[in-house]
């Protein structure tokens, strides 16, 4: 037992998150049994939860406020997702017992950095011992301007289909963590990409502000996977030309060296890019965005990639699966 | 590996989670990366988080009814601490890797009948499997009226202390299964109610409209603890008398056999019994209501118990800290 060498629950809290509730009224300082909110005037709530848990959404050696911000930023990419603002966030945690204080004050001081990024605030949660794994669970809060929120259920047939930043970055990265891939020139950006999400909030809020979007979700599962739930969700088809596919240079170089790791980049999950519908008409408004449009949607159902020689591509796996 | 033994993990959802959703168009039918949801008009949102792991917040072989039951529970109770009506709740699930369809099945049935019975619905969250335990996070959303919500901070000095139902209860049933204890006439009363709490939702509604409660909380990890979280919020100490403390016959029974057990009948956790303290002059207004008088607030700070004979008791802990 490890009790001895760190402060109790309530001294965890409030000597580390109850900080990150300052200056919010309605969090009551972390000391009540739920906190009050109040939403921007005229705008809907908007609310989604995702729970991390070590060996399957990060590693257990992964530095502590890097783990801290990926909880977070994962569901910050969420409300990106739907267009929303980003409002402030409840965390629940299920530390280990041998959990050792520096490794929370390092937590703690990984969230404190991304509140200020990202304009969020802790406004409740939960903090528990388990004899198990370490396992954390945000729920973040956003507003919307209501009939501005995207969906994945409303792209159009004929829609080009688009993407954010660069793909695959995240799937390398977490490959060369694991030893699975050789050493490659940009590595250390390839693992970062795998351990801090950028969300893309204000994009999403620019594509939804001028009515551009017709649907968009975040990639999180893989582009193939969660292309394929924007085709389910819409009744529609899509075909991807994977010869469009924004790669960083280092996966670009990783790609030239083992060709059949373009399966892996079309399949990895853990980018947290925008992939999003609109109208072919629309396209010139791109301009000056960072997206690239990938391919098109059509009559039918099913997600088809075709290689940079045209050819239909079979996947082995359309993307992650937790079980 | 048992995963030819059940459906994926978008399967589990549509099958056992989407049902659950139904019928709140804000819920997107799980389908979406967030929830959109609209409060009543003139009313503020209240939200809470807790996260419950097994081995310390249920055991390993409680029915899955019963503890998707009491995860959704605990956190309508946080709500009913305030004084806000419950409006949904998002729910994010570690399953071991090992879990069966019929587990599933089974969680999901007990929170279908406590979304009935709560007027609840699930609006989002998400699913994955761990190498770890079961763990459970809910986010529960309700709303108040301004400026009617209950809070720890607002006690006054004088105030009598008043308490729901009847405690330690959920104590003596936890020790039952643990075989800590002897077995006892009403045990399965004693073992329902630490296996499925009772938030006194429309109780602090009625303490609330009225104005009658100046401080609340519900008591999740002790009396005697949760009584010095209402001292400390106000600025205030308090005195119990444990003679007055309301108990059920099978704890009278329980006491009587064993005195020694008054300790733990003041120290248990899982009661999720409603603490509130009142003005003296208003005592006459709780005629009827489930709850009892049990002590009264005044200056200075710390949780003082008397027993039976008037002496001042030595808890040796005073609640439920879980590191």
């Amino acid at each position: 037992m490890s009790r001895a060498k760190r402060p109790g629950e309530f001294e965890l809290i409030a000597r580390y998150f109850r900080p990150l509730a300052a200056g919010k009224a309605g969090a009551l300082e972390l000391a009540d049994d739920a906190a009050l909110i109040d939403l921007p005037p005229g705008r809907r709530l908007v609310v989604t939860a995702d729970l991390l848990t070590a060996g399957v959404h990060f590693l257990n050696d992964d530095p502590p406020d890097c783990i801290a911000r990926k909880a977070l930023r994962v569901n910050l990419s969420d409300l990106a997702a739907m267009a929303a603002r980003p409002l402030a966030y409840l965390l629940t945690c299920a530390f280990p017992e041998s959990v050792e204080e520096a490794w929370v004050a390092g937590f703690a001081a990984g969230l404190a950095r991304d509140q200020e990024e990202f304009d969020v605030v802790l406004m409740g949660g939960d903090t528990t011992a388990t004899p198990g794994l370490l396992t954390l669970s945000i729920t973040a809060l956003g507003s919307v301007e209501p009939g501005r929120e995207l969906r994945r259920s409303t792209a159009k047939k004929g829609d080009l289909i688009a993407v954010s930043g660069t793909i695959g970055d995240a799937a390398l990265g977490l490959a060369r963590l694991q030893g699975r891939l050789e050493p490659l020139a940009g590595d250390d950006r390839l693992i970062d990409r795998y351990r801090l999400p950028q969300p893309r909030i204000s994009l999403a809020q620019q594509l939804a502000a001028v009515g551009l979007a017709t649907a968009a979700l975040d990639v999180s599962d893989g582009l193939a996977a969660d292309l394929g739930h924007i085709c389910e969700a819409s009744g529609l088809a899509a075909t991807v030309e994977a010869g469009r596919l924004p790669l960083s240079p280092a996966a670009r170089n990783a790609l030239e060296r083992e060709p059949k790791l373009l399966e892996a980049l079309l399949t990895g999950g853990d980018d947290y890019e925008l992939l999003f519908t609109l109208p072919a008409g629309r396209r010139g408004e791109l301009a000056g965005l960072p997206v690239t449009v990938i391919g098109h949607t059509e009559e039918g159902a099913g997600v088809k990639v075709l290689d940079p020689a045209g050819k239909v591509m079979a996947l082995e796996r359309s993307g992650f699966q937790h079980f």
